[in-house]
Formats: C-alpha cells, sequence, structure tokens
C-alpha cells in the first residue's frame, strides 16, 4: 500500500525544496508516510505571474502522473496551480497549500490574513479566497514589498513580516495568519510569537492533510 | 488606432472557428472595429478537461502578445482559459466569454442557469461562478449529456437542450440561460422562443463588451 | 428591424443629457445602430434622492411605452430609476447605467469602488449592490462632496475625483473604478491615467451592451 | 408626544384595509399607541406589478408628510413602496412590512419561505431579499396562482395555502412562513397549526416594531 | 391567556437586573403584558466567556421549564446564551437580545455597528453575526476597553461609547450602532443624539418582539 | 514535550467511545503521539439535543483543563459542544470534528452533503455552517431517520446511508460527503465505495488535524 507523500515544489529552484524538506521534517514519523519533496525542473525559478503558475501545470501533471508510487500528492506552491487538473489525472488525493492552509486558518481564528510576497499576487489570492466560498472569512492580504536581495536578508525579511502582520491584525482585525508562500516556514514559529497569534504555515498544512488521506488507507487493517 | 477585435476558438477544431464567426456577424458594422476569428493551432480538438484548459493558456499568451494589431481580445471557450494571465501579457483589454456571458444574463433575470455540455464541466463552473462571486445569482447548470455523434444531430442536439433549459426553470427557478460553450450560438434564438425565457450567447456577449471597449480608444476624438 | 438606442436622462437638465450625447459620439458606428439621448421633461433637475428617483418612474414608463422606434433603452442615471418597472411594460430590453457600469466593472478589476456625487447617495448605492448580488466584489462607496458651483469648476471637480479615487485605490482596496453619475464621463479618461487604474463610465457601458442586445436582432440575416 | 401609528394601506381596496386593521386589533392596548389603518386613495386597487409599487410612492411620501401627528408609519405592502422614499421626508420611523416580517421570521426559524399571490411578484422578491442581505435565510417563494374569484373563496384560498406552505416545508427546507400580503392574516393562525410550523404576518411584524419605536419616545418618562 | 413575559438577567448581578426593568418601564403598558426581570441566581456576576456563556444555559433551561406562566421569554444577555436549548424546552417563543437587537437595527439603516464592552467579545460576536447570516450587514465591532470601576463611572463610560460610535460610524461606514450589553440602555438616547444616528437597545428590541408574540395569542378574539 | 492527542467522546456510552478508538488505529504511528480516546463520564448517553450539546460544555472543559498532558484535544460530536469554551481554557489546539470534518470535505469536492443521524439536528447544522462561514460551499443535510433499534441493525443502517447519500449527491448536487456523528466511521469506506464519491469521517480529519499541531512542537528539533 502506497506509504509516501510527494511534495511537489513547481519551481526549480533547489534551495526552495530544500527549505521545505526542512520545514517537513517533524512531519515525518516512524510508522508514518515518508514524505519526499521533489523540484520541478520545468519550472521557473519562482512562480510570480499567472503565467508561470499555468506552465506548470503540465509537468505537475505528468508527474503525478509518473508518480504511481505516492499515496498522495501536495502542490508546494501558495497559487495551488494545477490542482484541479492533477485530480483528473489520479485517484490519489492532491492537495494545494493555499486551499489548506487556509481551511487550517479557519479552526485557529475568526478572520485570516495573508502575508504575501509580491503585490501583484493580491488579485489572484482574492480570486481564490473567493473561488473557495471562503470570503465570509477573510480579513486581508498584505505583501511583504520586497526584492530578492531584500528577502534574502532574513532578519529584514522577518522584520518586514512582523511589520505587515502587524497591519494584518490591527487595521485589517484578522486573528490569524498564513504565509502565502512555500518558503516562508523557517519563520512561522518567531512570527506567531512575536505577533501573540497563531500562524499557519501552509505547506505543513497541507501535508497534515495527506497523512490523513494516506493513513486512511489503513482502514479496516488489523 | 487598434480597430480590431480578435476572437480566439482554443480549440484546434476549425467548424468550431467557423460557427462561432457566423454567430457573430450580426456584430460586424460597416463603421465599427473588425472582428477576426481565429483558431488556436496548439490547442486540443476540443476543451474538455481541467488539463485542457490548462494546456492552451501558454499557447494564448504568445498569441495575444504578438497580435499587437489588435485592440482587444476574446477568448471563446467557456472555460475562459488563460484569461487572466493573458491580462498580463497586453495592455489591450481580454475578454473571457464566461465572465461576460454570465455579467451579461445579470441585466435579463434574476438567476442564471447555465446549460452546459458535458457532466465533467460542472465543478469547474461551480468554482468560476464563485470565483466571479456570482454564486448569489446562479440557479443551476446541468448537462446536455450528449456524446459526439449525437450533438453533431442537431434536432437531437436542440431537443437536448430544450429539456435541459426546461429544468433550469422549473425546477432550479432559472429565469434566464447561458449556454455554456462557444459553440451553440446557433441555437439561441430559437431555445429562447422553445422556453419563453432570455437566453445569453456568451460569444456575443464578450464580443459586446470587446466593441465597448474599441469604441472607447476614440473618447475624445472629434 | 429596430435599429435605434433611445438613452433616457431622466433629469430634467438639458446640459446634462448634452454631455451625455457627447460622451457616446465614440459608440455610433456607421451600419451600428442610432443612439438618441432624450430629455425627460417631468424629472428634477437633478436626481438626488430616492423620493427624486421614485418620482421618475411613470414619466419613464410612458416614455418607453411611447417610443416603440426604439430596439432598447438606456437610462441614464446612476440610481437606476424605474428599471424594473420599465422592463415590464415594454419587450425591448432595457439596460441602467449601474448595473452595467458595475458588471463592466467586473472584468476589468477584482474589487470596484464608486466615485459619487453626494454623501446621501451612498445608503441607496449600498442596497443596490446588494440587490444586485455583487456586494462580495464591492470595494467601497466616497462621494466628492462639492456643491453645485464646486462641480462646475472643472478642474477642481476632477482634482477632487482624483482624490477620491486615490482613497478608494489606497484605502479600500479597490482596483477599477465606476463614475457614480452619469454626468461625469468627460473625465473619465484622465482620471483612469491619473490613477494608473481602469475607470468605467456607466452610460457607455449600457450603450454597449444595448448595442449587443440590437445586434441580436440580426442573428440569421444573410 | 405622539402616540399614533398610522398603517397606510397603499392599494385604494376599502375592504383591504378593513381586513388590515381587524387583524391588528390585538395589538391594540388601552395604555398603548393608537393604530389607525389609511387607505391610499391614489393607489390602485391592488398592487401587483413594479409599476404599481413606484407609482404610489408620491402619495404615500405626501401621506407621511401630512400626518405630523403620527409617532410611526407602517406601508402595509409587501412590497415595501415608498420605503426608502418615506424615511427621507420624515423623522419618524416608517416600517415596511415585508422588511419586518422577514426579519421577525429569522428569530423563529432557520430557513424562510414566502407565500405569495402571484407568480409576477417573485422576481421583485428576490432583488429584496437579496437587497435586505438575507438571503442565506431564505428557503424559497412560491405563488398562490390564484385568480380574484379564487382567492374570494376563503376555503379554497387556505387549501391553496396549505398546499403551497406544504411545499415550501418540504421541498425547500422551509421551516417559518412568511405571508406575502398584507391580506392573508386572517389566515395566520390556522395556517400555522395546518403545518406545524411558525407563521407570521408581516403588518402585525411591523406594527410590533412600531410600537416597541413609540414606546422608546417615552425613555427616561418617570 | 398568558399575559406575562419573563425577562432573564443569566448574570446573577442584581443591579443589571434592576437597570434592566427601569429600561424597559415604557414597555409596560395598561392593557399589554406584564414584563417581570429576574435575576438568574445560578449566573456568574457577568457573562464575559463563552464558559460563562454556556454554563448558564442549564439554569436558564430550567427557569424556563418552571414558568409555565409566561407567555414569552427574553434572555437579555447580548450572547444570547441557551437560546435554541431554550426553544426547544417551551413552546412559547423565546427571543434572545443580541438577535433581535441586531435584526431591529436592520430597519433603521444599512450596516451596523456593535458598541462592545470587551474585546475577548468580539470573535463570539463575529461568529453570531455569521451564524445569524447577517454578515452582509455587519460594518464593525469596538469595545469600550474600560474596567469595572471605569465603567461604574457613568461620565467617562458614556465619553468612550461616544468615541466608539463614532469610529463605527467614521471608519467602518456603520449608520446604525447596537448596544453590546443589556446593561447600556440607560445611555442609548444621549448617544443616539451625541452621535446622530439611531441607536438600538438589544433588550427594548427583544421586548417588543416579545409583546408582539403574546398579543398574537389574542388573534380572533372578540 | 506533548506527544498525546486526547480525543473526547461526550456521552457517556462507552462503546461509541469504542467504535471511535477503533477507527482512529490506522492514525497511530510509531513514531506520532498517542491518540487517547476518553469518555465524558457526564455525558448523556448521546447528543441529540441542543440541551445535551450545552449541558456537556462545563464537563469538557473541566476535562481539558486536568489533561495537562494532551498537546492536542479533539471534541468528538458532530455538534462540536464546548469548542469555543474549551479554546479559552487551554492554550493546546482544541479541534472539533464537525468544523474538521467539513473542512477537509472542501479539499475532496465542491459543494458537502451532510449525512445526519436525526431531523432534529438539521438546524444546528445548519447555524453551524453559517456561523463556520462555509454555506456557499454546502449542498444539504439529511437525516437517516433510524431509531436505536434500526440503527443497531448494521445492514439496515448502512442501507439508510447509502439511500441518503444518493439523494445528497443526485436530488443536492453534493459531491463529498460527512458523516455527521463520530459514530458512523465503520461505514465510511463501504459508503465511499458504494456512492463512487468521497466520504469523511470528520473524527478521523479532526485527529488529523490534531497529530498537524502536535507535529509543530517539533518545529527546530534537530
Amino acid at each position: 500500500m502506497a506509504e509516501r507523500i510527494v511534495v511537489i515544489n513547481p519551481n526549480c529552484t533547489q534551495a526552495v525544496s530544500a527549505a521545505i524538506d526542512a520545514a517537513l521534517q517533524p512531519w515525518r514519523m516512524a510508522g508514518g508516510p515518508a514524505i519526499e519533496c521533489v523540484t520541478l525542473a520545468e519550472g521557473p525559478p519562482g512562480i510570480e505571474t499567472q503565467a508561470h503558475v499555468e506552465q506548470v501545470v503540465q509537468p505537475i501533471c505528468r508527474l503525478v502522473r509518473a508518480r504511481q508510487d505516492a499515496g498522495a500528492f501536495v502542490i508546494a506552491c501558495f497559487s495551488d496551480p494545477g490542482l484541479h487538473a492533477a485530480r483528473e489525472v489520479t485517484a490519489r488525493p492532491v492537495f494545494g497549500i493555499a486551499e489548506c492552509g487556509l481551511l487550517t486558518a479557519l479552526t485557529l481564528g475568526e478572520r485570516f490574513g495573508i502575508v504575501a510576497i509580491l503585490p501583484s499576487s493580491l488579485p489572484r489570492h482574492l480570486r481564490y479566497v473567493r473561488q473557495l466560498g471562503l470570503a465570509g472569512r477573510f480579513a486581508g492580504d498584505l505583501p511583504l514589498g520586497l526584492d530578492v536581495v531584500e528577502l534574502a536578508d532574513e532578519a529584514r525579511a522577518f522584520e518586514r513580516m512582523v511589520a505587515v502582520g502587524a497591519r494584518l491584525k490591527d487595521d485589517h482585525g484578522a486573528d490569524v495568519l498564513v504565509l502565502g508562500c512555500a518558503g516562508m516556514a523557517q519563520y512561522r514559529g518567531a512570527l506567531a510569537a512575536a505577533l501573540g497569534m497563531p500562524v499557519v504555515d501552509p505547506t505543513q498544512a497541507a501535508v497534515t492533510m495527506a497523512i490523513g488521506a494516506v493513513r486512511q488507507l489503513h482502514e479496516g487493517d488489523g
């Protein structure tokens, strides 16, 4: 029985895959499913535009079709690229990190805020929140507004996350935050502590749900 | 000044493009914009799955980028494939036929029904109606449930449209219908007459809005 | 076949009708429908209160009934006075500029803002946005707050529009604006340029939809 | 201090006013406000179309302005004609029976059904339910579909009400009903008993709220 | 026939019951129902937490069951504790003050604001507004943020109410306020006057609806 | 570090706890958290009324407070009794099975149906779906309508589940089901197979989320 969760980083940046892999370490349990992070070779260095979102869909579907050994898949990009296309090409469950991150946030607060990287992602997030039917629980979405160099400076990046999170809390009424990117997990705990509110890493949320899906395959086992 | 509307049929079936072209004939006015229907060579014969929807996005974007002579674009597939990606690659307005068809329906009734071709499109339509924020005006969505051979039989196809439309009206409370496909325009008038309710052809709706956008370029003209 | 769109200015101020007429000039195309702007003699000088909205309903209905030569009607006041009453007295399509302006805005952005004239119109707009089922796409509504003398000063009026539009964008999250009055079309292009976001003139939006409706009458023509 | 509630029947049929008057008898208490039912001389025999709704607005406003002795007004027609216009011409509270009937229903069940007279009223009701922001609690709306002669036959009318109410309950999931007309109060109790579910007479609901508004004027009294 | 409304203060503080009793004095009319305020002996001194809300449910149900002489009940705490449980144990109508206060506010403005006592109540209020299906009319909810000593200083409390109400009006777009506590009725009129907008005392709103329910028992009387 | 999930069966029926315990067996992994099912001694034999829901809140809170050894709690009753009260008395995450079951269903379909036991639970479910802000994804809720003896007959119970699930699918448009009770897990797989659609056991969904919460405590571990 399939005992492996394949986490797909749809951009081609190995460092991002490595960061995701590290963030998922606690979700690897003896007796539990293997969790494998794979990098989509065909992906762009980062998913920043609607075109990026859509260009990775077919490669993701090919990868999903090829990995017959997987019990569940996670698409580790906050735009959930190819989520519904992938669900059509496999009978195994496929989880999107935005979907799972936002749904998990609903168990932790009344109104979620999203900490985004780029301003240009905001309309896409808005459309997705409405598509999910979750607009009634949405507080706001704010971008860090940092360029690549600034993002690479961890202290600077964290400082911005705290500032953006505080605005989501104070001005927009958010009482739980979701990190709007697969590559911010390392800041999750510190951000929650700094703001005094729960913060969800969406990849962890999706892998959690994938574990549940994989364990379901054991129902009826002695 | 750009005086041309490029209507993109994202499937590669010339007969569909020809049918679209014929349905748009009344929208061609001597002093109005040219309306050109193009077939996406890279498209599948029909857009039937989420994978089809996403595989045409990049070709659509390339086509949009290439057509600098266009004043506006219409994507003539009811899944509005690549709509937001295309909007990112051009400053000219891009219209999706589902978006325009549903919005136009709101001027003709309180609750719209969708006459779909395939049962498998229904979840995609549902997601899109929610994404557009129009769920409060949505009555229902029913598929014709005909295979390709049956669809080709016009009398049979029309008979099914009437039956499906009647169910949307009587059981789901629709008071306006939207044809859920670019290739059904030829039935629009007869279906409206048979059911006694307005029926929107989405490509006509989108081309109408595109004409408005193109005429806007003449503001301030003597 | 009826080839005329009758645009009804429901206030009795000829200068407003003239401004509307000028703004529609680009929508008059050789081979397309005639566009005729008429002033409602029975209307008040401006539609400023709920009572004004309702007192013009019967005169509008009489006018609609009398104009058998019209292929479509547009009611050119942002309160859409008498829209549903007029639809009951004619089989020809009737378009309200608020309805069409807001629907058209949905093709240009995620969340629309309304640039209103008077603070007292805001509750009426709120009710209408809810009635249309579009509250999930609504960002905000702000009045210019200028008196008649100030409005007549074009530079002053435009300055206020820019300030109000900027607040709708920055504080309310609007990414598309709708002009909340039939008489502001002359500022549309400049306002869009000044704010760097699309701006919809609602009368142009409604006339566009009316052209589509009138062209539909030619379906099946050679 | 004003101690009188003026209930306006906006149609000119005295028999309807008399029926309303009788239905309100229990709301007349020795120490409570006077409740006076007046017939709008300018009204049509019945409010059946959108045009009827709007033609009574100005007469209602005139009546409201004239009755300086009233502490509160109730507009006793389920289309709430002129409600917002009347609120602009008086500082005294004005209640619409549809508004109050639907709001009161929310205290008695999860999802309300409306028992309408005419099929043609349904779109108007739908628009109003959305305008009120109550669509999330709306189960359905069904017309009796009786002509005037049949309605006058009380046994026949009641039989239809029971049938329509049962369909709203069983097929649409309503667990509370609102009578969609000012003239059905006499059937309220029997209908509730026959269906085993609460039934709201909207005029009684509105007069109840008007009593509350009038008593508020006594706050601070010894 | 039962002619008594029992108003239950679910906290054990007699002074609160006395304040409620005083605020209801104008609702006592000759010929109308008796209005009796009772203090829940088992309640905490104040309902401040979700645990408080739930611990009073069973005592409220016992009290409701015991009072066979009541024609209607009002639960006078803005968390509407035990509302649905109480409705299960009696055939008589039971009204919650939050429910009735919010519904009544909808007759007085487009978007309601809530003046809360404690910041910790806000998530509970948010859940309740959504549960009622009224989120589309909700403007905001702000706490006074005063401790018990400060609340006891009437001038200080009123000053804070005005400040909080002004923020709800100016920053959140509220045009009607609801007092978020049973013990603030004494400030209602002055707050409305200071802010120039309607203010609803929820206990008065609920007792009003209870009077309507009790009078309904007299339908068909001579 | 706390490595134990305490699953609280809030009714006092040991057989239900045993069934829950068995259904969770696959979620117990060698390196994962312990999963302990406890029976609430103070609970009624079954949670069937709103009063039952509320009477277990305080015992649940006491139990939560007492179990300092737990890393997360699951309240295993589909009414999520005491969920928000329990969250106030512990810093550890508390999951309700209805909340988690419904949220998990959103990853598996567009519109969820609920298979309920008792007709009397439906209004409570409706209120909860609205409270969660998930009404836009809700298809329907149908009760099995079996008495205790019939429920005990497994073949009979399963037959009814299939019939009810088929109605939710065919008549209400559900494409994913949630079992509306903690005690139906044994039927999950067979029901999904019989209906050809995903079925969520809510307790499994909640324990999955609890595992995620507990693993989060290991972030930053070597």
